[in-house]
């Protein structure tokens, strides 16, 4: 290749996408633009048609927007980067995942058609609309009672959030969309398809939201099952050859070159799911190196030769991140979303007054208040499940827990109890993982609360696991352009093109022995809790969702 | 007696006397004056003397102040009232306890000795005087291991408030004193004998705050056994007749009668503890009624005709209120100081903010805002034990929990579910006391809390028992003019006295078996845990304050 090749990377966010021209020697980012999706989400009326109202928990966006708005953040960080054309050689793109749209035969969405403007089906269903909720539970109950051998592999859940849920939404609140469609993709795979006119899947997003395990998705029967006449969903709509990441979908046609003002016949890789895309940006894509991207949740991504049947996963998929590798996903419901509660609702005022007089963030001055104690020195042990236990007890019923208060306890040692919690929580999902025989010998982290180094100390501590960091600014973007510069030949495979383009700051936290065994005998309480009140021991935390549940049944019954 | 005849009541409470001249025939209180110590409690610095430094855990008083305090309230009261000194024909007075002084043999304070004027124990030592919480320990452990009969009557502990251990701490730190004394008195029968020029000891304290039980204290075996040269303390230094409460401990003296401007020959009733006459004053002292004092700390007081083994109690004694009958005294280490600490620690500025708006304080807009819930909305169950356990676990090392917290739990949510937890707390010792066979067919209610009236309906809910209030303004003096009364003659016995004089609303609350059924459902989850971390299951708590304590050492051993 030459010195100065460069590869497009783009990555398809919640609300914008953005665009970044990569440098394919070193990784380097030559320019960069993000621009907005012009109806951003629609979740309570369909604001891109009539502006019809909406049922709850719909979120719809508008393939249209994701069009407007690649071209103009494509042409944007070409400009910006200053980069000739002719040295740009390759794409890589990533989306959000599943969002799913019905397409006609050529891949026009079927949104575009004015007859279907105003039908909320045509639309892309992005990653967290739920209008699936109630399929998505149908969808698994059958799969519990035929027990599917694929359920194992998603922590025995299946969310209304993958695309299976929402295609037999479709199916059943608006056939003429259903059969009207060619095809139902998910939109990482149907950016490439514009690109390159011909449709492939992507190997990590199939395997993580589209059910495809072993060479095949679950089985006409089964679908047969929980919906007559849904048998045949993937035959008649998801036909088409699966291929691993990194590899070449196709090559840029002339007419998207023209678009976007490339040169036609580059390379164009296959898609990828957006998160999915920090382990190679960070560098950690080769087998025992964790991918942790810790925000308002936590997700966890390590690669690794063999299966292994580890329970309570997000995905356990070949392919997933890296040729010939299973990945395994792992997740916490709630980390940043933890710290975010506590501070919103359970901090009195002086702590507030104190921090603006320093002129310091809350969290900031909490997290140092929490830092100058000893370990131990609380008296507390909190689990963290506020928002349920992804992994490994998949179990969305499960709730927090405080405990150890006394009445000279101050909002410090709770919000220290509550990072040690997270913590905890993340070592009893890498020792899972590692007692089923995958290895984890590095954690590379990512994500908003890396910020906090007191806990990335922490972590490092209570896993014993030394903690790298990535200061990449756009993480997803240069993740793609990884994958890209793999796709248009330029390394050799994946953990090459990672180890030279990726962005990593490595060992920067140690675990220190002093501390780890301290932490030992805390993590030994949270592991005894942990058993008792998540493996069915004590069901108090579903009794209690239950009784709430018929509470605000009789509240509502007496409002109206 | 006559129709307008009078009973002087004098309460001795931690920082003031309360004395209040009540009419015998309705209790009416017709005139009070309060006095406090000059003083008051030294716990840091001996300022009665040249202000010497005190040892940690010490709170001592002047027993001078006391005498001072006492003629000038009860001069106050009698010109308060008009009332004509013939007609006042008694007097009661109660005490805090046990607040232990040591005197010569005509009971005068070792303190008003010159050459004592320096020495702490010299002084009287308070309730809450902490110095012997080592000789407490000890005391225990030595009980335990001799299995001592009466242990089990004090829910099998043995705290340094006691008058045993406070004793022990004179024998042992200032053997000088000890000798000297020819009496150790708990303040109560010290202010009798002043006036008698009697010493009688109290039934009451003696039974609740002096081991006393079936007619004799501890034997002198197990107190040698604790301390050489100790064993024949209660012979030497404790020697005088018990005598019921009601009764009438001697006549005022000449001496007194003139100093207090009283008549001389009058009545006075042995005296009484200052929490204890609360049952008199509240129509509260015949069997199956439960006198329940709640303030900072809940205090539950109950008769009955036999001795039964209840678990757990802070005392079971032998005409502890009344004559002829068991008391079954049992607490809740923390109440209103839960809900002080939570609001302390735990509340957000915006409901600060929100309640100064509306001119209401935290509490009141806290408990606005949790009562307009459904039982059970919150999702959540509290362990009251930030204090730790005192019945019916007798556990100090245990502490709190709160469970059930989900990413939208705000403060109203854990403040009621704290409530709950209180009430649930008062459920377990009345169901642990009725299981036991000892009837509670009503509550009365007193302290600080009865203000909260969402409070008090839930706790007559969660017990399906009748909630009785009192609304006497000086409870502790009342109670002891009844006592008064009694003594005097002027009714056949207490509960005559208490019917006529005390102060009483009944069944203000009254349970709601809809709310009580719903409250059944939180209060069986509430039971699993208080068994699963009350009982030994899982000992985290106490493993928990261990991890603390050491915790708390290092960090002290590096700051030196």
């Amino acid at each position: 290749m030459e010195k100065d090749s460069y590869i497009l990377g783009v990555d398809f966010g919640t609300l914008s996408v953005r665009s970044t021209i990569v440098r394919v020697s070193d990784g380097f980012e030559k320019g960069t633009a993000a621009v907005e999706y012009k109806h951003g989400v629609m979740d309570t009326h369909l604001t891109a048609s009539e502006g019809e109202p909406l049922p709850p928990d719909f979120a719809l966006q508008v393939p249209a927007d994701y069009l407007k708005a690649f071209h103009k953040s494509v042409h944007g960080a070409i400009e910006n980067s200053g980069v000739l054309i002719r040295h740009i050689i390759g794409i890589g793109i990533d989306f959000t995942s599943s969002t799913v749209l019905a397409t006609d035969e050529k891949g026009t969405p079927l949104s575009d058609y004015p007859q279907f403007k105003n039908r909320p089906h045509a639309y892309a269903k992005l990653w967290k609309h739920h209008g699936g909720n109630s399929q998505a539970k149908r969808l698994l109950e059958v799969a519990k009672k035929r027990n599917e051998s694929w359920l194992p592999r998603y922590g025995g859940l299946l969310s209304s959030e993958l695309a299976l849920p929402k295609v037999l939404e479709t199916f059943e609140e608006d056939r003429e969309i259903y059969d009207k469609a060619a095809y139902f993709v998910d939109a990482t795979d149907w950016i490439v398809w514009l690109l390159t006119g011909k449709l492939v899947y992507a190997s990590g997003d199939s395997g993580f939201k589209r059910h495809f395990q072993d060479g095949q998705y679950p089985s006409s029967e089964y679908l047969e099952a929980v919906a007559p006449g849904f048998g045949n969903m993937f035959i008649d709509k998801m036909s088409g050859p699966v291929q691993p990441l990194g590899s070449k979908a196709g090559e840029l046609t002339d007419k998207m070159a023209e678009w976007l003002g490339l040169n036609p016949g580059i390379s164009v890789a296959v898609g990828n799911i957006d998160a999915h895309v920090t382990a190679a940006a960070i560098k950690a894509v080769e087998p025992g190196i964790m991918t942790a991207i810790i925000g308002t949740s936590a997700v966890y991504l390590v690669n690794a030769e063999d299966f292994k049947e580890v329970p309570g996963m997000l995905g356990i998929v070949y392919e997933g991140i890296n040729e010939g590798l299973w990945c395994f996903e792992a997740g916490q419901s709630a980390f940043g979303d933890l710290f975010a509660w506590f501070i919103s609702n359970c901090v009195p005022e002086e702590y507030e007054v104190e921090a603006k007089k320093e002129g310091i963030n809350i969290h900031d001055y909490l997290t140092r208040k929490a830092s100058s104690q000893e370990i131990g020195e609380h008296g507390l042990i909190a689990l963290d499940w506020h928002n349920g236990n992804r992994s490994i007890l998949s179990d969305a019923h499960l709730s927090g827990l405080i405990l150890g208060q006394s009445l000279i306890t101050r909002a410090e040692d709770i919000y220290r109890a509550l990072l040690e919690s997270c913590a905890f929580g993340a070592r009893k999902i890498i020792e899972t993982i590692k007692n089923n025989g995958v290895e984890i010998k590095e954690i590379v982290a990512a994500g908003g609360l890396l910020k906090n180094k007191f806990l990335m100390q922490m972590l490092s501590d209570v896993t014993r696991i030394p903690l790298s960091i990535s200061d990449a600014s756009l993480v997803g973007a240069l993740g793609s352009a990884i994958y890209g510069a793999v796709a248009a030949g330029c390394y050799k495979n994946l953990q090459e093109a990672s180890n030279a383009m990726g962005n990593k700051v490595p060992n920067v936290y140690k675990p220190h022995e002093n501390r780890s065994i301290k932490y030992d005998k805390l993590y030994q309480e949270y592991l005894i809790l942990h058993d008792y009140f998540g493996t069915g021991q004590n069901n108090v935390m579903h009794r209690l969702k239950a009784i709430r549940e018929e509470a605000i049944k009789e509240k509502n019954y007496k409002k109206n």
